[in-house]
């Protein structure tokens, strides 16, 4: 098995330096960064602070679930807070960090990427559908 | 309802221009190209064409089943090509297109964020947890 895996060759990549013991949590967070809620949470706060119900109606298709879930998640990495004022009725808003923001170009480059291309994307697939 | 509706500001962001009838594909599109392993398999067919041996090596914990499975997304979706060679032992060989490529900025974008900031995001984890 040692000859087996020397024979093959070392390719350069985004994990060739990674230590091992960060590996997993490096994964972790690329799972959470990339998540399509996610994605479109953080690059509607762009906006600047936004409460629930805007967030909601800027998003097509998130359900009040991913919402909370996403903007729970985008808090406990330190991405986005939640800020309550003691109004009448009470108001909620969720803002970027700036850790969040410096995540924003990219995630922006990547939905735009997503309406840029998704048309191509399915006329691949229906290429490959072999008629009956 | 109408009224409560009417009263959401309009929020510019990813999904403003989005048209209703387009909006599905583009989330699942999203989906596919924002999901960790097609992020770090694009991401490391920039080196070229690998086998599929030097993709399992080059990405730390991916297991052959996410592999086999991202790989056929990335054909389907025309961002990859998989060229089987008639030699012995037969070699197969994983490129990706010029769409592929045309991606390859931004998952590049959003590995170095990961990398660059998971040790900022575990600190925020580790604050947020109340002491005994």
């Amino acid at each position: 098995m040692a000859g087996v895996r020397s024979a093959v060759r070392q390719v350069p990549g985004p994990c060739s330096h990674w230590n091992d013991d960060d590996a997993d949590f490096i994964r972790h967070v690329l799972d959470r960064v990339g998540d399509k809620w996610s994605v479109l949470v953080v690059g509607t706060l762009e906006a600047g602070p936004l409460r629930y119900t805007e967030l909601v109606h800027a998003i097509p298709g998130i359900s009040q679930r991913m919402l909370t879930l996403t903007l729970q998640h985008l808090a406990e990495d330190g991405l986005a807070t939640r800020t309550s004022y003691p109004e009448v009725p009470p108001r909620v808003e969720y803002e970027l960090t700036p850790l969040g923001r410096s995540l924003l170009r990219t995630v922006l480059d990547l939905a735009a990427w997503a309406v840029d291309n998704h048309q191509t994307i399915q006329r691949h697939r229906e290429a490959r559908e072999v008629p009956a």
